[in-house]
């Protein structure tokens, strides 16, 4: 919006300064000219450019600075007013019988330089960035480019094996040898695990029984595996994010960029806001971060039956690197330019299957589970909507959103964990002992945070399902309390 | 928008012709008049209030003709700019030394006679409707209120029940009869259906073991059942709609409203349109038709069970007499200003249950089914779009369009057919022998409607699970087929 309506108030208002100069040129019946010095028109040739690039400037400045909020939202506009009123008053230099033009001139392109700079800045330019791109794509735009996966479970292994497989068609524009981050452990049989994955192409550990290429090579040092990395994909647990970016700061190539395949988020303990695991990565690496979600349960993916995923970018090159490396007709592959709701409903999709499992595990009939899912689907929606207001329904439809609501209701681990829980009465931890051999769903901690996230900003009653979902991980209320609660939802009473 | 867009217009236009006159008026300089005659100012007073009024009905003949398509966006145009050309060539009258006002006067106000009828009629107004209503409204708009339910099915006896229940605690505003329909049928006993609800107020056939309150009494003849109704709530297969509304015309109250819950629709056999059971309702019988659609299951929702649905409405009067009669604390409504999509996706999502039976049937992963569900769903939301293009996507997150798919796919009728399809090979006839009597499947009707649709569209490839969904049923394909086309679906290649 800004750029036609800043280039629109510039042209108009230099072709404005262009017929005053001819009008004072022509005369007669124009006023205002004092001194008809030789100098009028070179110096208002130069004041005309400076007005036509200042109004220009200052459309950009304005409209940027109302969309950037936060203080640049009162500061952009005072800016403009007063650089404004001071360009104005300098024409007063020129009212003399004798016009000092170059006083007005240098104020006038001053002023123009200063606006120039904190357009700049307030569309997020950084200088030293694209210097840095400049020179490396300049250097290595042609260069094989490099893929690390930091992460090596379940996911990870799944990503690595249908990536090594999808490079070898790309040899030209990408280096073979994929490298995969493993944190190491000692086997049982007191093996390592990444000589393990090394020697006999398998994850034994996370993904048996599924032959990984041996042009991927699991490496146990974190620097080493990204150093040279032009793609970072991130697949680890996302409570190891924030340790694993401290790290790698400063040890990443500059042009490199990630792809997060995390599901989960933080909420930052000082402010309570939502912190994304794209803006850790991008935050502490200084690289920018997409992300991929959908409904991808991994032992399918890797036994290559049919599925599809969401990727959040906004830029059209990287998605077109996603794109090779990873869509195939077994993995197709949408686009969206937004990251930050992709992520988010990565999370909390965990919190509602939990809801659609105490559901069904008290047996409600058919038309209760689909309202749970669809009353569910709704606070995700509007809690996507707490961090995005505009964010359209149409995001929601897709494979981050409605399909991965639906893969993870019909069967995925936090469904059956809470199913499980409303058909016994156990606690969580003890069936976490039982199924999953101690490992922690992630449903439970969303819900924490989301909890804490919404007690915070005193919206529980706005969510009485995430709520709801919480106070029964902490066995604080009964699971049937989520079904009798439906009736009050406050979906009825929106318009 | 034509509104105010229209008396800014005339606003304008109106202030415009006043100043002209007060120039004309004060002079000099000012051109064009004449002869002073003192008739001037009065003759000009009158063609001014004409000018004022005929921009306003231009403003709003131009927005509406352009709205309403077909001749009108045409004629609509094109009658403003003949009439608009008519009207300035009135002044050449008045430019004479001796100018007939007259002539002017009298054509100015004939051209606004003939603006307002056409845009009255093309706002819909009917000037005999209006007469029956105020008529009526003031005769009966405190007497108790008569419902008549049409139909006595499954769906329709579970809501005579619910709406028996209701009217209990509206005794001031609700006839406590409440009059049901029912075609007559002979038992195997050889007793006579309306008899037997009428005295063991049960319906032993459609709903057995489900008490029905006294104050529903079911009639076999249908002009009489309805005739002094205020409220006829529609509730029969949709392939006898067109032959009960024929039945019914001119029997009704002209000041009664409809409401459907047939789910279905038919697609005309001349046109290839979409001719939805709400359209016939209203054009046969000539009053508002409203719908309610959800995941709501019959004998759930008889037994109480918390179900929700939406109900189409543009009318908030009737919005609020629904709400009375229906919503309840287990049967939760929300209102959505909109018909047609509602009804629509409640038919076409019966298509899409069986896609998803389809999958389940042929043990498709998880990923796959979600696919299965989202990709479904596009398709229903782009089918509703041909109908009306700018819908957005918030009323298909409605119980209406995502919860109605889901509790269908979870195990509706539809979808365990096409699942024991899917997984015996057997023929959709054979299947409907064994599992339903011998009743027919809703789907696979539709899906046929749906593809004659697309046909005659040349749409077929843009929905490629309707056209396949419609060729397994034919067994023109097999079911595997509808899956391996995933891969290529149009989804895929939508920016």
């Amino acid at each position: 919006m800004y750029r036609p309506a800043g280039y629109g108030f510039g042209f108009i208002s230099g072709t404005f300064a262009i017929v005053n100069v001819l009008s004072d040129m022509t005369g007669p019946g124009t006023i205002g000219i004092f001194g008809h010095s030789q100098d009028f028109f070179i110096a208002t040739a130069f004041l005309t450019l400076a007005i036509i690039l200042l109004n220009t400037f200052w459309g950009v400045v304005l409209f940027t600075s109302l969309d950037k909020g936060g203080i640049h939202q009162y500061l952009g506009p005072a800016v403009v007013v007063l650089t404004h009123m001071l360009f104005s008053c300098l024409t007063l230099f020129n009212r003399t019988t004798k016009p000092t033009y170059s006083i007005s001139i240098i104020t006038g392109y001053v002023i123009l330089c200063g606006m120039i700079s904190y357009a700049l800045f307030l569309r997020g330019f950084n200088i030293r960035q694209r210097l840095i791109h400049t020179t490396y794509n300049m250097s290595s735009s042609t260069a094989p480019k490099k893929i690390s996966i930091v992460g090596s479970g379940n996911w990870g292994s799944t990503m690595a094996i249908h990536i090594a497989e999808n490079v070898r068609e790309l040899k030209d524009q990408y280096d073979q040898k994929i490298l995969m981050w493993c944190k190491e452990e000692t086997l049982d049989d007191g093996s390592k695990l990444t000589q393990v994955i090394n020697k006999q192409h398998e994850n034994i550990k996370y993904l048996p029984h599924e032959k990984i290429p041996d042009n991927v090579i699991a490496l146990p040092d974190l620097s080493e595996s990204v150093k040279d990395a032009d793609i970072l994909i991130f697949v680890i647990p996302h409570q190891f994010v924030k340790k694993t970016c401290e790290e790698l700061k400063n040890k990443i190539k500059p042009t490199a960029f990630a792809l997060t395949l995390i599901k989960g988020f933080y909420i930052d303990e000082q402010t309570n806001e939502l912190l994304l695991v794209s803006q850790i990565i991008k935050n502490t690496l200084n690289i920018p971060c997409l992300c991929l979600m959908g409904a991808n349960i991994a032992h399918e993916v890797a036994e290559k039956v049919f599925c599809e995923a969401t990727v959040g970018s906004r830029d059209e090159q990287h998605s077109e690197i996603v794109r090779q490396l990873i869509d195939t007709p077994v993995f197709r592959l949408r686009f969206y330019p937004d990251v930050e709701i992709i992520e988010i409903l990565g999370g909390v999709k965990n919190v509602i299957a939990m809801c659609a499992g105490f559901a069904d595990g008290l047996k409600a009939g058919f038309n209760t589970r689909a309202a749970v899912l669809r009353l569910g689907f709704r606070e995700m929606v509007n809690f996507c909507r707490l961090h995005e207001k505009e964010s359209t329904a149409e995001i929601y439809l897709e494979s981050c959103g409605f399909a991965d609501l639906i893969a993870s209701s019909l069967g995925g681990r936090n469904y059956n964990g809470a199913k499980k829980m409303a058909e016994t009465n156990k606690s969580l931890k003890d069936i976490e002992k039982e199924d999953l051999n101690g490992q922690s769903l992630q449903g439970p901690g969303t819900a924490k945070e989301v909890y804490r996230f919404l007690e915070a900003k005193n919206l529980l009653d706005q969510f009485p399902m995430f709520r709801d979902a919480y106070l029964i991980c902490e066995q604080k209320i009964e699971p049937k309390k989520l079904l009798e609660n439906l009736t009050n939802h406050p979906e009825f009473h929106r318009k």
